[in-house]
């Protein structure tokens, strides 16, 4: 194996300092998918999970295979709905379904499986951050979750706020071009997928590259803040702990963070300095000049 | 694509003249695993499935993902029992587990992705078959659609004689070194897997190769024939339109009939030769001196 155990994908050696990249990822509708998404979203969804993995270690999905359970009281337009939405997704990731299976279940189940193949030496793991790298994440934390919220208790906010936080839940999307463009250029030296949240992608990428991290800035959206405010709900724990947030959490060692930026905005990507890697396993945050410490908690799926 | 939609495995071309096969099969419990089979069980057909595809093919799997959908109320113990399985399956095909997912469901789901290398000369595909190539399979049909009658319906038949039968429904075997030896050594022009029955394996490469079957030996086990006398079921149903064998259905040219003979019988394999292809697209069986139409029924997966 090319990868720990462990890491965003599975790869193995083929040769010619080549590696085989696998991924799959499983949709389930019950777990998944709040009831307000519809078919052809979560088709879309379950592609997306996928690239982002993909997106995470700088490696292009040339080929998925779905493996599609469908529940006998689906309608042949439901069915047809979760297609095109598969397709859809693997159009915008410019990818191609190549096969998969189908079966019959109890509740709507998509497996995605995604397949590339890359050069070992750009291959970005877990485990190469040292302590001095700048801490960066491509975008802002705390919407989806917000989203999350809104859709699942059926939080009353002002219709744009609501339309806005869960457009991120129900239309996520992957930060496959940037992670791209990053791996390409060589300026990263360790990159996770957030989709479990930022606190558990950080203890991730500790407990691999064995070290920590100082976070002293949370870039927050201003809709994320106005659905904060509204609710009374800690701004802290929407953008450490909440989940289906498809960023990167990546290291950049520090001569090559103005390159990172460049080719960021090249790709019309966006890198944000979130903090630094530190010697020792601590991860705290230090805004305000308070140090706190980051929980070791990570986004667990609901049950609709 | 480097082999045409709806073959066995999917192909894509990697360069060098290579291509990358890929292939899922989602065992789903309540459809394909009889209540009798056991999870360890379970988790090991997973893998003999997409073994068996892979054989068809003549292509080594060299990983495997694996994304299991495990239902609430499974006990610890039984899941380590689907994972102990599906291990075993691995190691019997001389494969590995390189990642996969897992996810709650209301059934338990073993989707099962196989990931193979091979040079584009040696894969076989369902289209090469070619008028008087023999018509051949690497086993006696009929067993596993007798051991599933057995299974499903409860029919009472002496100890030894469900033993025997069912044990090919519990602990079906995939013909993965046949497969690849056949492969290796270019004696055949077409193959396919039969897990959908023997009659809907010969439409499909009848389809794909655009030429017709005439069935002119159908071998049968002692012990399908005992089963068959004993339930006064019609023989011919249970070896042409049961499901769940895991033989290959190939073609041969004349003049590599031997050849295939002495490669089968060094890895320890079987090939019974039962017709040959003929030009037009009709499928018959000329058994007893008699013409038969086959008919382009599939097997269908059960609801228990």
């Amino acid at each position: 194996m090319s990868l720990p155990f462990g890491d965003d994908v599975a790869g193995i050696n083929i040769g010619e300092r080549k590696c085989a990249i696998l991924k799959s990822d499983m949709l389930v509708d019950m777990t998944d998918a709040p009831r307000q998404m519809t078919d052809w979203q979560k088709g879309r969804k379950a592609v997306v999970a996928t690239a982002s993995d993909f997106a995470s270690k700088g490696v292009k999905p040339i080929a998925l295979l779905t493996s599609v359970g469908i529940p006998r009281k689906f309608s042949r337009n439901q069915i047809i709905e979760v297609a095109k939405g598969i397709e859809a997704g693997a159009k915008e990731y410019d990818t191609h379904i190549i096969g998969g299976d189908i079966a019959e279940t109890s509740n709507l189940i998509i497996d995605c499986m995604g397949f590339g193949i890359t050069r070992k030496d750009r291959l970005i793991s877990r485990c190469g951050a040292n302590p001095g790298d700048i801490l960066a994440v491509t975008g802002h934390f705390g919407e989806a979750s917000a989203g999350l919220k809104i859709l699942l208790e059926n939080i009353g906010i002002p219709a744009y706020l609501r339309k806005r936080l869960t457009r991120n839940v129900l239309m996520p999307r992957a930060q496959l071009k940037l992670g791209l463009a990053l791996a390409k250029s060589m300026v990263i030296s360790s990159s996770i997928d957030s989709s479990d949240g930022l606190a558990w992608s950080l203890y991730e990428l500790s407990r691999m590259s064995g070290l920590g991290f100082e976070v002293n800035n949370l870039p927050v959206s201003q809709f994320t803040e106005r659905f904060a405010r509204l609710t009374n709900i800690d701004i802290r724990n929407l953008i450490l702990y909440g989940g289906e947030e498809f960023h990167l959490v990546v290291t950049v060692p520090p001569n090559s963070w103005k390159k990172a930026l460049r080719v960021s905005r090249r790709v019309g990507g966006r890198l944000y300095r979130i903090g630094r890697a530190i010697s020792g396993k601590r991860i705290f945050t230090t805004i305000g000049g308070k140090k706190a410490r980051i929980e070791p908690i990570g986004w667990e799926h609901f049950t609709s």
